[in-house]
């Protein structure tokens, strides 16, 4: 596999889950917290979103460091009503703050059908797909909606860079095909590929970034430079602004000009918003028979036959559950770089390296 | 303005509205359901979507004239929770299932703060915005999802045209600025203005379509040859994906393979899936803080220095809301097309014309 044969060394779920744990640990993290934030981190990394897991680490630490998040908090619900809540993340990591909101969604669902839980006061959470596929396990479909914790595009046709990538993931149980699960960003590439693209020495292909004469930007040196283009133009544009509506400012949390730039100020509240939305299948019909449905579905697409250049059609998280699966097995994969900055962080933190 | 200086003539949204619920009436459309269909045609006119008004009234009359379409329909909720219901549209023009269905989440949404609604057995029901824009009034934010009525897409990579333009509308309300809606299909280019470059004798952009090699289809006359493009390359497609999973799967209407082509067939039940989703702002929070902090995001757009080539930054919605001006002032432009077709099926009819 292509992220396999350019790391150096594979781990388990559990070996990354015990090391991310013993840092967190050390910066002051209650043990009960850490031990939650540890396995969502690893179970991102066991889906294959290496740009979301224990990659993260070393960022999340710092800000715990510094003193920009609440290592004690108390995340409540603010305001509630039958089909919905809007849950205070008092400023906690963002993975414990939306694991509340997708329990208490999937709890609401239950009754209601449908329930909505937006957030204020969170943090980064790591991949969108670990909270639209909670609900997954009580035969629910999730939605999940998050402000991005660095604004990296301009309104269409603008230069200011008053939006982030505002991500979606969708979240569709199946039965014996994969679930279907979709995680994007509402630009062409996020931005942690413009980052990879520079670590590699490579270049950026038309269509992911321009500059401020609007041209194409290739060279990922010079990201800072441009700005990264939405999906389909305006349309993606309108997608990352109605997402920031509905996730930032519905829920009194930060968009547009005061999203803090994670990566850069590692001491002021970020105020992230995130929404959750829990569909109960039962409400509408019969599970089992929904769920053969999308299997149906599932076959229809894969059995289409393909464009030249193309080998298979995929499914929505079809590569993420096959990442899973050689995962599970084999382990992780990691990469020198990855695996350096981990070390240091263990020197710095004075803990066991990762092994 | 563009489309009124291509146009011959401009009538009023009333006579727009009293011509279609002359033919309406005419085909056996009881009166009461006539003059709300007319209404909301007459709207999508008013507000500027050209392609899914007046424009589609000879489609409507023909398929109801073949029996496809049921003129006396008993919609009804099937299935309902508090925060949901499943509705039969027991195959009724979409406007009039699609009207209910709103109705049903914003009463839902003021006791449970969030509700989704879901139809099958409708059919085509306009511009996604219509519905999207009905909860505002309630000073709540509403979501419209569609299974678009003609497949024009394949999966990504595939060569079957399995999917439409699933299109999704999301409507926030503001204080003094002009509300945010988005309306919009998840392909680079609605079908639409396909048929419109091949009307004028233009060729398309690259980008809108691809041949079956997988090669730009710029010519609108061979787009039988080939297929629509989504958004963002596998994110459209994901994206027309799960929508299609959401509003029709979950619906029990059709998808995928069973999606009737309503351009070709007039007979057969569409059995359309749609849903909406009201969300009460109250739930949340103070509406009138919201609505003003609306205002700023939106200002804070608008106020974003413009890219070359660009004279301003449009927030979604924003064109549509100066047609609408325009519009109420001076009348609706119709080009010679629609008038001649128009007045054809005022002969077939025997109904007198526009006027």
């Amino acid at each position: 596999m292509a992220d396999g044969s350019e790391a150096v060394a594979r781990y388990s779920a559990q070996q990354l889950q015990d090391f991310i744990q013993r840092a967190l640990s050390t910066v002051g993290m209650p043990d009960d917290n850490a031990a939650a934030i540890a396995a969502l981190m690893a179970e991102a990394d066991l889906n294959g979103a290496d740009g979301h897991g224990i990659f993260r680490l070393p960022g999340y630490v710092k800000r715990m460091k510094l003193g920009g998040l609440n290592l004690t908090p108390n995340i409540r619900i603010e305001r509630e009503k039958p089909g919905m809540a809007l849950v205070d993340g008092d400023n906690a990591q963002g993975h414990l703050v939306m694991k509340y909101c997708a329990e208490i969604a999937i709890e609401k669902a239950r009754t209601t059908g449908v329930a909505w839980v937006g957030s204020h006061h969170s943090n980064h959470a790591g991949p969108a797909s670990l909270y639209a596929k909670m609900p997954l396990a009580h035969d629910m479909i999730g939605l999940y909606v998050a402000i991005g914790n660095a604004n990296h595009l301009p309104p269409w046709g603008g230069m200011e860079m008053l939006l982030s990538t505002n991500p979606i993931a969708i979240a569709v149980p199946a039965d014996q095909e994969p679930d279907v699960v979709l995680d994007m960003a509402t630009t062409v590439a996020a931005y942690g590929k413009v980052k990879t693209a520079a670590q590699r020495g490579e270049q950026m292909p038309e269509g992911w970034m321009i500059d401020r004469q609007g041209k194409p930007l290739t060279d990922p040196n010079k990201a800072n430079e441009g700005f990264l283009l939405p999906i389909g133009g305006p349309k993606g544009y309108g997608l990352a602004l109605m997402f920031g509506l509905l996730a930032g400012t519905l829920n009194g949390a930060a968009f547009g000009k005061d999203v803090v730039d994670f990566n850069a100020d590692f001491e002021t509240v970020t105020n992230t918003g995130q929404f959750i939305v829990a569909v109960d299948i039962s409400a509408f019909g019969d599970v089992a028979g929904f769920k053969r449905q999308v299997d149906a579905v599932i076959r229809q697409m894969k059995g289409s036959p393909t464009l030249p250049g193309f080998d298979e059609v995929l499914l929505p998280g079809e590569q993420s559950h096959r990442k899973r699966q050689d995962r599970e097995t084999n382990g992780i994969p990691m990469h020198t770089g990855l695996l350096d900055a981990l070390a240091a962080l263990a020197d710095e933190l004075g803990i066991e390296k990762l092994s």
